[in-house]
């Protein structure tokens, strides 16, 4: 299979599922490489929702302590379902994956596992954690201060076992705060679609898994970032340390950067800037 | 080119997405043929969701009555949104196109319209009207009398100009109708999942609007009907009798059946199966 016809596979973040990449994907075709959009445990069509935001009438206490339908998700098992999505799209072959957001976490994981597999790891706005460092490390750095996703939070996350956004909600600082956070650029119709077809509950787990990293795992594979410049859910200053780390830990096999001029949603805002930068890549 | 690599696009039904196919897709990769599922006018991330369903407290009029922020759609924006994403899949080509239920409608306008841009119309267990009639007409005859979608619906669909559904109900027996209505033979933890990612308002335009059929436009046109044996919601009966008046009207121009054994959700509860048809259609 030459480079140009290597398949991409993309996998969204949290709370988010394949529908997020449809616009990319339609802006790929003229690429002829085949593309596929695929849902991570917990997520799109594997999501399990918390009974609190359907209650009549809305009960706040279960808001904030239901036990999350996906508290028993973990890395493990995410990993192991975007190898076995990697291994059917690529048919034996290498992929080229893109992850967004918390994906990258799951990228990390499966890139480590099978590196021989993923002829390229792309990361957008995503987490590109270092060796044995979990997620939730990061978010709280001062890199990351002014972010707007932790504060809308709902729920202890070590009590409910999910990162819970209030989905149901009718307070318009609320909704708006949410918009801001992911969706700052995207058109406010195509933001407020979005949003209903998030999910609620996005496993904590994500946030607690580790990788250990080695050079002939995750370190030997090709791999891009993709800045989002006017990210409010992962600022660019954190997105930068990450590709700094990633670089200090695996000097031989340096990150390509790129940017993109966008909030953490270019699929929503830029899906022909995007599709043109991923349907180029090796 | 040739037949065996004519895109594939997909078009769901009414309160559906793009999301829907996205197993199907998984399952279309080994035949090598572009494909692409889309969002219909007013659905998926065009959609547009009545606030009734996220207040606090919970507020039965509204449901009721609530004028739909999609009460505006109608059919010729539908086929006109389809007709771009044809030309734009096809690039000048012509593409097979599979419509799921209502989405059936926007098919038949979009196909009569541009019939030399569509190399196959697949109709799955979707609304295959007849000239000048509207879908209503089909929903309430004898043949779909014991269907479990309008029953569900919520509201008068005259009044708010939607085909409501009350996806925020925590009601069990509810829920249990939607889950029979649509997605009988789906795994139900993947049911609940795609009832999470429904849209509460469909536009009741879809079930109004109605198509001048001819021998030259949507009459030459190569059809095949997928029929869903176990379909509650556009009962086999239904589908049967749509067959029939299309054979009647354009004899010289039979419809290919085909039948799965499923509810009217196989994109979920047989993807690889309708993918495999799919597939090896030209």
């Amino acid at each position: 299979m030459s480079p140009g016809s290597t398949p991409i596979l993309l996998l969204h973040g949290s709370w988010h599922g394949a529908w997020c990449w449809n616009e990319v994907i339609a802006h790929l075709m003229p690429y002829d490489r085949p593309a596929l959009a695929v849902d991570m445990v917990g997520h799109g069509l594997r999501a399990r929702r918390p009974e609190c935001l359907t209650m009549r009438p809305f009960d706040p206490e279960g808001l904030a302590t239901e036990v999350s339908p996906v508290a028993d998700v973990d890395l493990d098992q995410a990993a192991e379902m975007l190898v076995s999505q990697i291994e059917r799209l690529g048919r034996g072959g290498p992929v080229t994956v893109v992850a967004h957001s918390m994906g990258g976490v799951v990228l990390t994981r499966a890139a480590q596992q099978v590196p021989e597999l993923v002829a390229h790891a792309v990361y957008l706005a995503a987490i590109m954690p270092g060796s044995d460092k979990p997620a939730d490390r990061y978010f709280t750095l001062p890199e990351n201060a002014d972010a707007l996703v932790l504060s809308a939070l709902r729920g202890d996350p070590a009590a409910t076992g999910a990162l819970r956004l209030d989905l149901a909600s009718n307070d318009p600082a609320y909704r708006r705060q949410l918009r801001d956070a992911f969706y700052g650029d995207v058109a406010p119709i195509v933001a407020d679609a979005a949003l209903g077809l998030l999910t609620p509950d996005a496993p904590v787990s994500m946030m607690l898994g580790t990788t250990r990293l080695t050079e002939d795992g995750w370190g030997s594979v090709s791999r891009t970032y993709v800045v989002c410049a006017r990210d409010m859910a992962i600022r660019p200053a954190l997105q930068r340390l990450l590709v700094a780390e990633a670089d200090a830990a695996f000097p031989e096999n340096p990150t390509s950067v790129l940017t993109l001029d966008t909030s953490h949603a270019p699929f929503l805002s830029m899906p022909g800037e995007l599709a043109k930068i991923l349907g180029t890549l090796g």
